[in-house]
């Protein structure tokens, strides 16, 4: 599963290295959804050209919403973030990158009917409405920036996540709520029993490929329910994930207490982990130490799933809880250069 | 003003010669909108890599109005179907052609926002909001498609044409009625004072110099009143048309009689082309035999505005009114020849 085959024409050439190597790198599966993928793509494309984004398509929410309900299509709004992450380092690359990510403001007429709609989301569905075919798709909008890399989804029928949560029944009793969709999960705190529909789901099968002829595959960082977990709930996916012989990293999130995973501390995210993909075995858990206030702990949870802890300070400066591109490359650097 | 100039990167480079020419052509610029611009473009890139289309910018119904409405910017319908009309003759060229020319469906949803929105409209809309700049960002929607030629706004600021017809007034006498705006123009048949608003608005100044340093000039074929004539009723544009040292072609549409041309013989479309411009002088009027069934008065017509007149089989075969590219062609090839 090579980058940069079925070569599409004006497909800007790889660089001859990244970061100063000569050669093409190591062959990175990198999984996730939305801006976690995003900053795991942008760190990276540093290291190597061979280069494979797997995206979470269960998003519900927003612009991807709308366009998965009307046209019956897969969600592209964290296909197309990912494929942004990977624009090429050009004018070229850059301008049509500006223009993917460009949002329709409320306009000044009656109508505003493209409201908050991502451009790069239309384009991508046109592309889809077009050739009918998903990845074809993608690819003709990664040949479009140049993209360092090619952006596949888990699967190419769209998915719908589902949890439950714990609420306080009509006797006074606790009782089972389910949540459907992602958008809703994703807020809903405490989520149990998360699944995916269709259960039986296909995976798509260039993402299963380049799972298998991987050196490292990357899980997070990511929203843990709805961007990092899906990959090892599709039943063909998690099946890859766990046979295939490359490294596996799960790189941790810098803010465990969301709304989404409210109380859990990063040992409990591992548990979480180890619950919903009991096979799956880890080589390397990349984490900030800010976000590990309790390591001993976490080199316990992170034991139970076969994985050796790696602390470096890959959070961006500043307030928010963002990775730092050139920090999280340089940790990548170190653990692939161990292996 | 030459083609390809500025060069955006990776803009696939000009073909050596088009229809068996070694020489890059004559530089030629073609004046019009809509249906009747994209057949004078699809035929005359065949003839030279120095073409230049000026387009009409009064268009406010359909997708274009509305975004024109919403964000106050100029109408891209019409410079879409230019842009596509010279697309790169590969994969390439035809994919992203087809990707500008798609038209988002009804939705199955509720929202159904996106309905009849020509993808390229927005592609265009993004890339203006983006950049600030009309002309620039049509340069980048042609550097995409590799576009054969450039394509420029007859003006940078959206226009409106109005124009009168004679209604019944209410004491049974003829009265002059308003009409306002492009598309209700197009159908209110045998148009009187018709005029552009702002009567001040200036020309794309990058369409000035096209026309000023152009060998030769073709207006036509295309809606009378809403395609060809808007461009002698912009006053720096009628200079700059009847001060050029180009050549002028004026090509005659296939059907005389349409709703916005109600009763108007091909010499009576010459008279009124007088009427409004009456400095314009024309060197040759090409028109298929088939729509002027009366040559005298044609002719007549023609040397009114000091013009030969050429007939050529232009017209496609079957029943609608369109012209043939390579017919076209062929004719312009000959009409240049002997210049």
């Amino acid at each position: 599963m090579g980058l940069f085959t079925g070569a599409l024409p004006l497909v800007p050439a790889p660089a001859g290295g990244f970061g100063g190597q000569q050669d093409k790198g190591p062959n990175v599966v990198a999984l996730g959804g939305g801006h976690g993928l995003s900053a795991s793509l942008s760190a990276l494309r540093l290291l190597t050209s061979e280069l494979t984004a797997i995206v979470t398509v269960a998003d519900d929410g927003g612009s991807s919403g709308r366009l998965r309900e009307e046209y019956g299509v897969l969600p592209p709004g964290d296909l197309r973030m990912a494929l942004s992450a990977l624009c090429d380092d050009t004018d070229w690359g850059r301008t049509w990158r500006d223009v993917m990510q460009h949002r329709f403001q409320p306009g000044k007429g009656p109508g505003g009917s493209l409201d908050e709609h991502a451009m790069g989301n239309l384009l991508i569905v046109t592309l889809w409405e077009l050739l009918g075919d998903a990845v074809g798709g993608l690819k003709w909008a990664g040949a479009l920036l140049g993209a360092r890399g090619q952006v596949l989804p888990m699967s190419t029928v769209p998915l719908t996540i589902e949890g439950e949560v714990r609420a306080t029944g009509p006797d006074g009793s606790s009782v089972l709520q389910t949540v459907r969709g992602q958008a809703k999960c994703a807020v809903a705190g405490s989520l149990e029993h998360v699944r995916l529909l269709p259960e039986d789901a296909p995976a798509c099968v260039e993402a299963l490929s380049a799972i298998e002829l991987a050196d490292w595959v990357i899980l997070g960082p990511g929203s843990w329910y709805t961007s990092v977990l899906p990959h090892l709930l599709l039943p063909e996916m998690r099946e890859a994930l766990c046979s295939t012989p490359a490294k596996r990293c799960l790189t941790m999130n810098l803010a465990t207490d969301t709304k989404e995973t409210m109380g859990m501390s990063a040992a409990d995210h591992l548990h979480a982990l180890r619950r919903y993909a009991p096979g799956f075995g880890v080589d390397v858990v990349l984490a900030d130490p800010a976000s590990v206030p309790d390591r001993l702990e976490f080199e316990r949870a992170a034991g139970m799933i076969g994985a050796e802890v790696v602390l470096g300070k890959v959070g961006a400066s500043g307030r928010r809880p963002v990775h730092d591109p050139l920090r999280l490359a340089t940790a990548y650097q170190d653990i692939f250069g161990n292996s």
